[in-house]
């Protein structure tokens, strides 16, 4: 039996894929001139990965499928795995092998690992915020053209949680679409309509009358966006009421609709918003957005 | 607004894709080398394109694209659209151009047309079995490799509802996912703790003890699998009696969790299975397994 | 020295290509989230691959690629290879290792092989109706989009031999190029004119007056397609006649015009056609529109 | 003849394979299925892409290139170009045609343009701050993976220069490069040997002592890596003694070896670097590190 | 009616896909630098792409291509076609439109021309050195890597015949393949049991025993390899003998079994081998040792 | 410390990437017939990869991975590494494994060290003949489509010099910029105001006027097009004068700006043109056009 959540895995094959396409950017047309230039072929050496700053580590299979890549002789031992807190300073992963190899794939595998342990890290400072609370921090579309996979990985890893991948795997009505609609109403309808038994139906809302009507009709998640404080409680009790549930049960029940507030997030706002009872709350700061955590590559040539 | 369903859309992106890739596989390395001996390349032509038998029609756009893909310059002027309901000798398209591109792109023009209007036809099939009842018939994985999302695509167009597109936009929690688990409750109570808000979680049982286990916990679907009618109408009652619903309102109420049946599905047992009262029939008979729709292109050289 | 045909193979390099997109055709963006939600990822599991139905087995590289691509830690043992005849229940192969990886490459690996296997048992069933013949089964164009290199790989294992692989490969006059050509004598120059000396050259006539021209002008194939079975009587006497063979010689003389019925093939009907004396029987049935054979696979998770 | 230096340009070629790349990521395999069951095919719409706080557009190619290839109905309509000055609400693009296109290409053009916008205006202040001396703010390799050429684009459009592209077409030789080399001069002249007459060749230097070095083998550019400003004062004077050169004609004459810094650099350091006569200050702030830059898309749907 | 042998088309599917990855060679990460710094973007030119010296021109659809991907903007009049007699001077192609792209596309364009037309140039100096004998001039798999069925097409507007594309078009059986089956003859049956009724059969042959052996078999071409004029007359004098024909019928039958001359094949020496009166010629040399042809693009900036 | 240049590696992620393209053109959908029609699946070989001409060595890592790509388990030892000089019947590798995928991969891999070696060895005749000067004898961007950075790894084996690899990693000012750019000065302005520090910016000039235009710019290299000796000799001259430079320390002072020559360079010319005091000789006899280098595989299948 699972005690607690499993961590995310990404699958290899697409690990690969990607880094693959980043190493061949970097590359070029003729490798790491400078490398081949000054150093031996045959010089070994050993490189020690470190965190620079503190932090949630993500993208080892990244950085180890960029070594790997490169030259399948590199040994990479990974001292933590993602999902790690990490203190500066700290070893992630002890490398050894070919001096050539390890020079030209050093920067590909820290791109990936400041970025993806950048946003992880973010996350879980957006997570700290509000974990008194039952509400959970979560991202959007919002991501770096080819990165939106990693990167939502990367939010889990940081104790976020996961939104649709893209424009297909759940229904997102937005405000365009209920005006075009003719209400809300008639928008979760026709998403109803055309979806499957294993699609779930998201409704924006930016108004309490609008929520109203999107209880009434019953979605999977309401999303309030740009709310105050003051009107997502209201709109908490709206849903407790509108289901049937006492104060104490609100919370468990997990067939309810569910709520996201969104807009106007930060580490500054979070808290309160958090604590209105919302169940979800998603911001891009967590994604394309948030800044890199330092990581370095100390390599001593043998 | 929206008064009956739109029908689904592939985008032509994705259409161009795979088109592409099956037109290079059919030109080889030198093309349509009898055209090319045969053929003057200013001939024109003209083009019919009919169904040979009764069915639905699906795979406009394929057909399309690799006519366009072929030679811009040939005209391909739909007469009816996916989801057209076919009779014998009917026209669907006309097209006009140079000779030599409509020969070559006519096989895998009808390829596409051929098997994805079987599918529809298929599924079409099935959905006039239940068209009494309350159930709709879907697709599961068992589909040709590549071809997934243009199966999907034309398994709506047969009046048959979409289920997860691939091992990534649903929970599906299976038999042997169960048994590792420890249960039925544990293995949902995993899923449910992985999940993010906008994935639907479903679970296979294959007793009504596990169907009743299954309901206390709540998963947005039951996969009934290889239950005879009986049965299945033994966990559609408890289903109702856990959602406090009456006989009338059943139905209705889209947020109580829906029901799937699975196993020993054919022409011949689908309606019993159907009038049991579950949502959702599965079957990879309307997919892989699907026989193909007889369409010809008659061409007229000018 | 080869006793007898060696079994055709497909290039590993074709294949992985193939599989590698099938898997990320299913694995999507995140990869087999109910597996990762429920299995630990430590877990190992043993799996046996077996057939739930009697037929010719095809697709094992095609299988072991998904589970080697998926992770190269699962072990695949054949217990039979492609082209073996199975029996309900024989296992086809023990897997063992990571229960992770097992469980996300089961449905790739499955789909190809039922529909692989779908077609060598559906092609074998030909075989078998016409075995007593000189006839030989073959295919046509009509595959699956992407799929052909694999559908006609596993028509061979049924016993079938092949056609051309494309459009490219072979030329094969056709009904429109005639009308265009100005007859059956003048497309097989302007094709021969055309192609090299390591090309074939068949033509598809439908009366024995067009088989006749043809006859005269010397293709290394006719396509009488069709025709009733007496009147294929007619054309592979005349045939006989042209190349100034007795009735004992001639199935043996293979420098003579080979003929290929096509047009009405079914297991109800082949054998009427073979027994006319041609050389080959084309058929879509046995690729795109062959029914799967079943297979599955039972893991035990340790 | 070109007055000012040219604005620099992304081959289409490029921009297109990427932003198709970025579509599949957001299209999956279903496409935008909530404006495929909400919005009807036949409406169309006009937009408005503004900028909603003031920074430099970059990325109108990448835009343009999404919607066109989501629809190539869709008339994008540019009010002002890459590199222009944006103040908060002013229109950037107009654009028209089906709403489905419109809302299906949407975020994947904003994400470019915000991203590459953030680049190019976070380079803009850098640029600023500098404005009065003779540096100029670069780039470093630390980029998105898969972004590298688009944000060394809009860096240029920030007014920055820019830097290697990649591992192949410069040589930098580094501080493992110069310890395994046995110094600065073998490692300058292990390149020289190596590198053609259209390679530059750049070497880090720690200290002032390997500056003077480095200054007597003569490379085109050293790298005076984490130096506070006196000291990059001093190595600038060093420089300019080498050279032969006075103070005055210092700064103009190309030929002499270019002098970079980097290490701690940020918008309250700049200056000071600068104003050591320094001439390029390299730093990963303005590429992956850059904050985004809002711009939004108003749609009205007709 | 098709009065003389078509000529050859290479489908623009198959073009472009090269061209696109030979562009994408050339323009790097960052494209034409050169022009984008010197070219302001609005200049338009005029250009003559003109042959430098005398041969046969090849590859038209390529350079096109090259200009079109790079800016459909500009305009490409051709002056003559492929398989045109060029004089040195003479204008093969008049362009017009954006300088830019003129001087961007204008290298990959005069690559592929002068490799193709050198292949055709100098196949076409082979063929006129036999022109007054039944033999034809053909090609081998000794190309350039990428480039097969380029130069295939090339070889034909020389005035040569094609040979396989590749290892699956045809089937060759080499000395290795016969000293592993025992002999000629069990080689060539093992072949015709594995080959389909569309495949031709070759085999090579170093001595006339084995000739003789092959034509009691009756492959559809035997290789006479390494043989010198005076032994490739006995062959051919033995071939006609097992025929049953008479010297004057002899080349015009065209289902007796060809014969392939290869080794040793120069300019010098073709014409001695032709007359021996063998069928086919085969020579590396008019593919990947094809010295170019000079071609060259004047550009008019306005 | 390097005593000598190191020699160039293309990186393994390259070549393998291109080696896959070219098998795949080979293999094509079925794979190598003849072989597995004659050859048994259990067959093993040796086989002795030796030169047939002298000349240098390239190409060895192509030819390895053609090897590995087909089937792993063929074992490859080189004998002598690229750059080596070979002599006639010199064994280059000795191999072993199955016979099947030795006699598939074999083809390939000769292609790519026949061209590749080719390259290399013409190399060298030019470098031998310039020996005695301090010219370096490079390439240009004449070079087959897909091969360049192969063909430029092949003539750096040969002791010739790199050129750019393409439009983007450095500036080269053709006659058709500077006539547009009104004059050599100001085009190198442009091309200075546009690029980074590290691109090495080259022109073009056609007269000594220019030439002497050009020195007081002071671009990194001046391309001297189509000039005799005399003139060439005047332009050393002139570029001495102008770095205040004396005879004897004129070669050894790097920062000088360089000289390259164009034009009418044959082995028959390039020394005269190499005793001028040019630093560099470009010609596409090298590359595009160079001969292919004889090589064989003999197989001994056991």
């Amino acid at each position: 039996m699972i005690a607690r959540p499993q961590l995310p895995v990404l699958p290899d094959l697409l690990v690969e894929e990607q880094v693959r396409h980043a190493l061949l950017e970097d590359l070029g047309r003729a490798g790491d001139i400078t490398t081949q230039a000054v150093i031996a072929r045959e010089r070994t050496a050993t490189a020690s990965l470190r965190a620079r700053e503190p932090g949630v580590l993500a993208g080892m299979a990244f950085a180890r499928a960029a070594f790997r890549l490169i030259d399948p002789a590199i040994r990479f031992e990974a001292r933590v795995e993602d999902g790690a807190a990490l203190s500066p300073g700290e070893e992630v992963a002890l490398l050894s092998g070919p001096a050539q190899g390890l020079l030209s794939a050093e920067r590909v595998a820290l791109n990936y690992l400041m970025h993806l342990s950048g946003v992880a890290s973010t996350t879980a400072r957006f997570a700290r915020e509000i974990a008194h609370t039952t509400a959970r921090i979560t991202c959007t579309r919002k991501t770096m053209p080819g990165l939106r996979a990693a990167e939502k990985y990367a939010v889990r890893l940081g104790g976020g949680s996961s939104h649709r991948f893209g424009l297909d795997d759940a229904i997102l009505i937005k405000d365009n679409h209920v005006a075009v609609a003719g209400g809300v109403r008639p928008a979760i309808r026709a998403a109803r309509a055309y979806a499957g038994h294993l699609l779930r139906i998201e409704v924006e809302v930016d108004t309490l009358e609008q929520c109203e009507e999107a209880l009434l009709e019953g979605p999977d998640v309401i999303l309030l966006d740009n709310m105050k404080p003051a009107l997502l409680s209201v709109a908490v009790a709206l849903n407790r009421k509108h289901s049937g549930l006492g104060i104490d049960d609100y919370p468990k029940d997990r067939r309810r609709i569910q709520l996201e507030a969104s807009g106007n997030v930060s580490l500054e706002t979070v808290r309160d918003i958090a604590e209105t009872g919302v169940d979800y709350i998603s911001t891009s700061k967590i994604t394309m957005a948030a800044p890199t955590l330092d990581l370095g590559l100390d390599i001593a040539i043998l």
